[in-house]
């Protein structure tokens, strides 16, 4: 399989420099980008005023969740979560659950993300429909014991079990993680069996972290210590860790962060959609910690679109520090891309030779991204995740000219709708 | 001229409440909203599954901007001025700057926008634009005279030319406003003359009011006093007058805003990307004070995508309060509407019997906008610009199935290309 992006605006390397190039694309590796490439190519599309990006890597959502989309908003926090998302989640089904991973994916495809980490339950069904719909995930199953060390031992048990289910899928694509929720829900025992289980595996880990106040608050009350420290303090860190959120660090939070090579995931929509807090961006950057962007679940967003994240992520940044020069546009974008991809350990996240063929090509034809005076700008400033025409990932078309080819559209929006009249 | 807007959801009257009915126009107005209107109109348009929404009201942006998207952002204020955008305004020939109204036209039609407040220079030809494009234009000419007299008396007079070019039109849907650009840009002299013209000609005044916290040093400075005090003092201030950003307000100009019926139009990204600060929306609105919204120009946003703005002014305040319950989607989904409406004296921001048909049918088939659990949460929280699919504005169709019958799109944005060569 080879497909061939003709005369794009293209995104090229690791400094995002704006190239007008062919891109070829031959199994699932970017092996060619150059003017005017001949020869044959098994699919030829014409890129001609389009921009052919990285595609986006959302490095934390809750995919399913866009199930409870606009059912609860403008609530307080425990409020929003003990009326309304967790009696809806309890009546969740595997099957239901898989439905609201199709309707993710749906909405991850159609804008522009190639690559997602994600965290929720039954995971081994939305693994399914991810290898179906052809994006590359990372699927972790959100574990809580809450201190009882019965549910420890069933959490774990049920975490293997999903990895063992991923696992047989054998597909590079779709990759188990570790995803204790988070410590103020998670026991020691279980962070640290986690921990143990993640080396003997080989598998990432990821876990919500300082993401309140309240978290934070309750943390020092029972242990001494803010989340980060007591990660620290039982060996918990290290660069195979993605924290998600990270609103509340501290000076030391953010140097122990830097010191193990920990990712944080800034979900700027839902941290502010939650009134959660501001996550200390310039500072976490100025100490070389990598910072990813995601979206969180659609119910405290409400989608999962990554161009919308990186407008969120510039501004709230700029206006929260009164300085209009913070989070500029290709720092935003490289959140979006290849901070994303690093931490997750792939070749991907940049256009490049030798590269993974994730790509998203965006169409430059609509007003609001006119005159083309600056290709990263537009996409950070002024475009959305609509502007998306074809998505490629692994070297696979999954959507041309906004039809997605992998996935029967219009059967999973139908199945969520009758899925929400259960729920509701 | 009638259209028929068949069985969409509709958001029906002030309270904004969704209703399964049909949409009959007449002429320029709604004049039936009911289930299954029988009889024959010229139209007829299917709106199943679509939402049929208020058109927006962009209560404050300067529409030729677009030209300048991208061409310089993530700078310090007064140098993305001083070194990039006037050097390049001064380029800006009459011809061009019509040529950026079209641009800004294309936008807002292709989002939903259907009537705007404008500030920028040449304003005649603007209006010639508008009145092609179909858009309801309130157009102002920003007048700076800094204290020097002969500049004062020059910009009156080009103010009235404009006025009276704009009259010459002889179009309810194209009218002149007046625009003082800025307490500390404008001698009291201006700032007088222009009161007493607004309320002798019957026009609206707009001006930009403690945007920056600079600016309200230099205005304490100069006069001892806020800009909104200021203006009070002078007999400025009036139910005609809208005042943009109104960002850094003390509890007593609120009061004062509040007394004289002034309008504030709020612009979240603009304020956001610039770093001017947060507006104190929760105390305006507590106070009674009519708060619309704008985008700004497209430099300093860098689009005009009234959905969009309202997600922006919604996650802005809740964070910045950490407070998820303020700016709710129904406020924010009321100052993108009514509130603008009012503020221009027009009966129009809602669907209902009697109301200018001013119009957006929005797709609602797209899966960030499934399941349809809450339409007035899903256009503020989840939908962009780009899910507009058809936008009506004074009973005519402007755009259908996102092709702008009005506009030339193709050779507007071949233009603008030409145009930005010209002045970069």
């Amino acid at each position: 399989m080879s497909i061939l992006l003709k005369n794009g605006h293209v995104i090229y390397g690791e400094d995002f420099e704006i190239v007008k190039a062919d891109v070829l694309i031959e199994e699932n590796r970017i092996t060619k980008v150059a003017r005017n490439i001949n020869g044959g190519a098994d699919t030829v599309i014409d890129a001609t005023g389009r921009v052919v990006s990285p595609g986006f890597v959302n490095l934390h959502t809750h995919s399913p969740m866009g199930l409870f989309r606009g059912l609860a908003d403008d609530l307080p926090l425990m409020e929003w979560l003990e009326k309304h998302i967790w009696p809806r989640e309890a009546k969740l089904t595997p099957e239901y659950v898989k439905v609201g991973a199709y309707l993710g994916a749906l909405e991850m495809i159609k804008t522009g993300t190639t690559t997602f980490l994600d965290m929720y339950f039954h995971m081994d069904r939305v693994a399914e429909a991810i290898l179906e719909a052809g994006l590359r995930g990372y699927l972790s199953y959100g574990m809580i014991d809450l201190g009882d060390p019965e549910k420890t031992e069933k959490e774990i048990n049920e975490a293997l079990r999903e990895m063992g289910e991923i696992e047989k899928l054998n597909s590079e694509r779709v990759q188990f993680v570790f995803g204790p929720h988070a410590p103020y829900t998670c026991s020691i025992a279980l962070l640290k069996e986690v921990r143990r289980l993640a080396s003997e595996n080989r598998k990432l880990i990821t876990i919500h972290v300082s993401e309140t106040m309240a978290e934070v608050g309750q943390i020092a009350e029972r242990y001494g210590k803010s989340p980060v420290v007591l990660l620290d303090d039982i060996g918990f860190l290290g660069s195979d860790v993605i924290v998600a959120h990270g609103v509340w660090l501290g000076g030391r939070d953010i140097q122990i962060l830097a010191r193990h090579g920990v990712t944080v995931a800034h979900n700027p929509g839902s941290n502010m959609k939650l009134a959660s807090g501001v996550m200390p961006l310039q500072k976490l950057l100025k100490a070389g910690v990598n910072v990813g962007l995601g979206t969180d679940g659609a119910a405290s967003n409400n989608n999962l679109d990554m161009l919308e994240e990186m407008k969120l992520a510039a501004l709230l940044h700029k206006v929260h520090n009164l300085d209009p020069t913070v989070a500029d546009a290709k720092t935003v974008f490289r959140m979006a891309t290849l901070n994303g991809a690093r931490a997750l350990g792939i070749k991907a996240g940049m256009i490049k030779e030798g590269y993974l063929a994730d790509i998203a090509v965006i169409n430059f034809s609509q007003p609001h991204l006119r005159p083309i005076n600056n290709v990263i700008s537009h996409l950070v400033y002024s475009a959305n995740g609509n502007d998306v025409e074809t998505t490629i990932v692994d070297g696979r078309i999954l959507m041309l000219d906004r039809e997605v080819l992998t996935l029967d559209e219009e059967r999973i929006l139908d199945e969520a709708e009758r899925i929400v009249e259960k729920i509701r």
